[in-house]
């Protein structure tokens, strides 16, 4: 049968499952992707699991969320990395080589392969024939491990691409426009996979801001073909021999159809506060702007800033517009310097920023009160750029050198010049992006500022316990009531010791002292309501409880990605058979397990007895075979250790 | 008789006072430089004061500080300083265009003239024959209306430049030599003047980097002839014209002298945690070093980063270390990527961040946990770089080069390599670095976001009143206690009715309230004993307890600059005649005023009634008839607003 791009990155991958839409698969990942604010949880990970080396064809830490060192702790965290990397044997991205997405593409990346990455915008690979993937710090970790990533098999949206863009619209309105029809929850469960005869005016780059966006609609990911325009992109980077065709079957079909005229696009924009909020920039053209930022994996190329310096060469950007410069990669700034177009944006005003993600991930560069900031980053939802109410558009590079000129939003179109031609280096330097990891491990040892803790051991649950209940909630208990985020809990990241003390802080404040003097007796548990673990997928929203000794968490019914992190790290999440038992349990309460070892293995529901009041209750799950396996072992991290041994 | 260039300077702006050292003069001021940590209050003190418009021949207000917008309060305040430039007339240098002092220099500075910054570094332009002196925010504000700044008459110290410096010996070692010989100390009082045939080979930035770091002596100022050097420095800034020859007076002599041969000088280096603490770099050659920064107003210069970008050229630094290029302004970054130096920079692994004091001051770029770090900045007091224990050392660009490329403290005479010349370009691009204020100022309002507020308006004391003691303190309160400094209080630094709140704080926390509750009664008055507000100059620490009503100041003893800010601001400091009398007042005791107002301009002591125990005490004062006029208004904002009028 004739297959699609994404269909044939998958059957080539598969190692579980039927490749049957909505059914769980397991996959094989080639190579992996950690930035540096997920890549430290990570790290330890590895460390736990006792790994000695990645199984990957190819791992890379990037360093590029927290740069701004304001104390010694994000500066540790990169030391930390940097030794995490030689000790396991992974690539090594420092500070100021850029953004993870386009250096992994730049250095790394290979068409038919698989890339799973902690980073919701690791899909951004995806144009370069790969199968691209975002995914929590323990899937990754696993994956490093060389565990099979587990996903439902997604449907296939086919967006035939036809015709040639109009001066002045770019890649980024192409994915603008996905957005307009398709909305922030058009992609879910779904991979996004290109084709079509307009994918010949797509630099390789241009693919990456069209697929680095698939993640604000949603989607699993988002494939392009590799085609001779991929082919030049690697012989640019001097690495040629990466490149392999990989291209649909002649009539190849898809789950879904889309197809856009390219020719028929104009530029869009995204109106505060969401990336689908899209209207042609013409719309609200005079709109005063205060900040026009150009920059991040969204729009990460050579022309993207070679283009916006010049539309501004040899003028003055307004008085009072803040115009920021983020490079995207060493590599690219060290050629836009080379090749004049940084002294033209520094010229006309433009203020340079370190290459790195910053500002798009809300790291400086927050706008002022009330006041309109343009940006070619990917997403604009509320606060995301460090001020609170801020107001921030999103829109390709020519829209924001436009806008910058002239203090108000500005399509570009008016602009009085012809649309500046960019050429393309033939080559560009490597500059030492990355580290390679060296030859031999043996004598690598882990840097660990202060601040860096490993993780403790922990124990598989006993086939016979009796736990207290420390905690009695109602429903939906998000993980920021489990374990709030923000700038006074956060920087304990890479320490459960430390961020532990502020688990379930908001619902009782008493708790960490009582699971503290229940660990070192046989634990506790706790019992919520419907919605358990709604919100976000924070990983230590399960590690910090599992750490003061929970065990078992009893519900209603769960959220479902912190029902996967409570797998992962080997709680045992229970439901009520019969919702009406909930009432039966106070805080307080002494519940005894017998047996729970075989009931899990044959997937039976298992007896609870309520020791204060000697009742019997039925409580049970929705776990698979494998999940059981994982929490027989005490979680992931002891199921690798297992498995190695 | 034969003048140096100190008392040339001195003698031209002198308006009040004999040059007699250690008396009071007034200087008439010329020039001021605010920047944004302290510019905001400064532009808020110049609204409180009614003023239209600047009384000097040119202010600059320069945003170099808080340029990691984390929030919309640093982006705010760049805007209020904005509006606030073009108000009062004063030039507006926005985020991105570098450091205040080499800008300052690059477009406004002029030999001949009088500046007057709020930052401890404005000597630097001591290096254009000015004399330039730093000093605190009110003082400016007061300069900026047009009022004399008043000072001890220095004394000069002359030291006598010989020789010529050896290959990879620079500036910066002569700065350091200087702080080897006399110490963190040894310029109290006095004005340091450079004079000799070694001038010769010290170009305008060089010369620059010597009189910026006269701040870490102590020095009142630093002053160097105005000489064909000067006039080519001008010249390749386009203004020529701003040029006058201005040298010392042939057989002029120095209250004390000094000579430095500087072809004996070899590279130095400033160990932690002191300037002062300088030894060869030798010394301590091989000593791990984790980073390398360049940048700063204490090796600003063309040059300074030119030759690191020779010195690593086609080379790679060591991995791990992190070489951080911080470039001082707009212009010289623009220079620098034109010329290739950046792009050499770059390729051999350098970080580079926005033009800006950066790290300098704390902001980002903190060094790991026990790691040490290379600067080329002026100071490495403990925990300024952000990490607390941190491990700084001052040194040249070349040093800083050459260990960034060994990974090693490597003294650059050792690199296997002939000393790179560096050619300085003839001009050099303007880029818009200074927005000049507009011609018209009544249409310009203030944009003030909502963390800033006006100053309100202060009340002169009465010359009759009674006030509660709301506080009895003991012995060498600091400013601290008054009001602390840190990131909890510091961002209220524009809001003098959000930032009292924290006012005696650490002291009572009952205070605020209560003080509130005194001030729209009558206000209220504290009691302390010696050494009352010692510690940081900030004004906050007087600013903020005015505004919560507090009149009367009574104390053993005060600290200097304390005591000038209460003066500043109009709250009446008193010293107990007997010092006994201490023990007869309490907290909650009521005060009773007679006649103050005559006492006062009589400079008589003043009897005050002890309103529970009817017993009568006697407290005095060090006013000087120009301190009783500004107490009498209700302080320098009042004084000046009355004077208007």
């Amino acid at each position: 049968m004739a297959k699609n791009v994404a269909h044939k990155l998958i059957a080539s991958h598969l190692v579980s499952g039927d490749m049957e839409v909505g059914k769980e698969i397991g996959l094989k990942i080639d190579q992996t992707l950690t930035q540096d604010a997920t890549g430290t949880m990570v790290m330890l990970e590895l460390e736990a699991m006792g790994l000695d080396q990645v199984k990957t064809e190819a791992s890379a830490q990037y360093v590029d969320h927290n740069l701004i060192q304001e104390d010694y702790r994000n500066a540790d965290d990169h030391l930390f990395l940097r030794s995490a990397a030689q000790k396991f044997g992974v690539y090594y991205s420092r500070p100021g080589n850029g953004v993870s997405h386009p250096v992994h593409m730049q250095r790394l990346a290979k068409p038919g392969k698989t890339l799973l990455g902690s980073d919701s915008h690791t899909c951004a690979n995806g144009c370069m024939g790969m199968l691209a993937i975002g995914a929590g710090g323990i899937d990754v970790a696993m994956a490093m491990a060389g565990e099979a990533y587990h996903v439902k098999m997604p449907k296939v949206m086919g967006i035939k691409l036809i015709g040639k863009l109009p001066d002045w619209v770019s890649a980024k309105d192409v994915i603008l426009e996905m957005l307009r029809r398709h909305s922030v929850k058009g992609g879910v469960g779904k991979i996004l996979e290109y084709y079509g005869p307009g994918l010949e005016s797509l630099s390789a780059m241009d693919r990456h801001v069209i697929a680095n966006m698939g993640a604000e609609l949603g989607a699993t990911s988002t494939v392009f073909p590799s085609d001779h325009i991929i082919k030049d992109f690697l012989t640019q980077q001097g690495r040629e021999e990466d490149w392999i065709e990989l291209k649909a079957d002649y009539g190849a079909t898809y789950d879904e159809e889309d197809e856009i005229d390219l020719s028929t696009l104009v530029p869009l924009i995204a109106k505060p506060s969401s990336p689908d909020k899209v209207v042609p920039v013409s719309e609200i053209a005079g709109e005063p702007i205060y900040q026009s930022y150009i920059g991040s994996s969204a729009n990460p190329g050579y022309r993207d800033f070679a283009i916006a310096a010049e539309i501004v060469k040899d003028k003055q950007i307004t008085p009072g517009v803040s115009l920021d410069i983020n490079p995207t990669s060493r590599q690219l700034l060290e050629q836009l310097v080379k090749d004049g177009y940084i002294a033209q944006l520094i010229g006309a005003g433009a203020r340079m920023h370190q290459a790195g993600c910053n500002g798009c991930i809300g790291m400086g560069q927050a706008p002022a009160t009330d006041r309109n900031s343009l940006r070619t980053t990917p997403r604009n939802f509320p606060g995301r750029s460090g001020t609170r109410e801020d107001s921030v558009f999103l829109c390709s590079p020519e829209t924001a050198a436009a806008s910058a000129l002239h203090g108000v939003i500005t399509d570009p179109r008016t602009l009085e010049m012809d649309y500046p031609l960019i050429k393309e280096p033939t080559e560009f330097p490597d500059a030492g992006m990355l580290e390679a990891p060296p030859n031999s491990y043996d004598k690598i040892s882990l840097e660990k500022g202060p601040n860096i803790t490993s993780i403790p051991d922990f124990a598989p649950i006993e086939n016979n316990f009796e736990v207290p209940i420390l905690l009695k909630m109602g429903d939906n208990i998000s993980t920021d009531e489990i374990l709030a985020g923000g700038s006074r809990v956060l920087p304990y990241r890479s320490n459960i010791q430390r961020i532990s003390t502020f688990a379930f802080e908001i619902v009782d404040d008493t708790y960490y002292e009582r699971a503290m003097k229940a660990r070192d007796d046989h634990g506790h548990a706790i019992i919520a309501g419907i919605n358990y673990g709604q919100g976000s997928s924070r990983e230590h929203a399960a590690l910090a409880p599992r750490y003061l000794g929970l065990k078992v968490v009893l519900v209603k019914d769960f959220a479902r990605i912190h029902l996967q992190n409570l797998i992962n790290f080997g709680i045992l999440p229970l439901r009520f058979a019969n919702k009406e038992d909930y009432k039966k349990i106070e805080k307080g309460s002494i519940l005894q397990f017998q047996n729970v070892h075989d009931s899990l293995k044959k997937l039976e529901k298992i007896n609870v007895r309520i020791k204060d009041t000697d009742e019997m209750i039925e409580v049970e799950h929705d776990l698979t075979k494998r999940h059981i396996e994982l929490i027989l072992q005490g979680g992931v991290i002891n199921w690798i250790k297992y498995k190695k041994v």
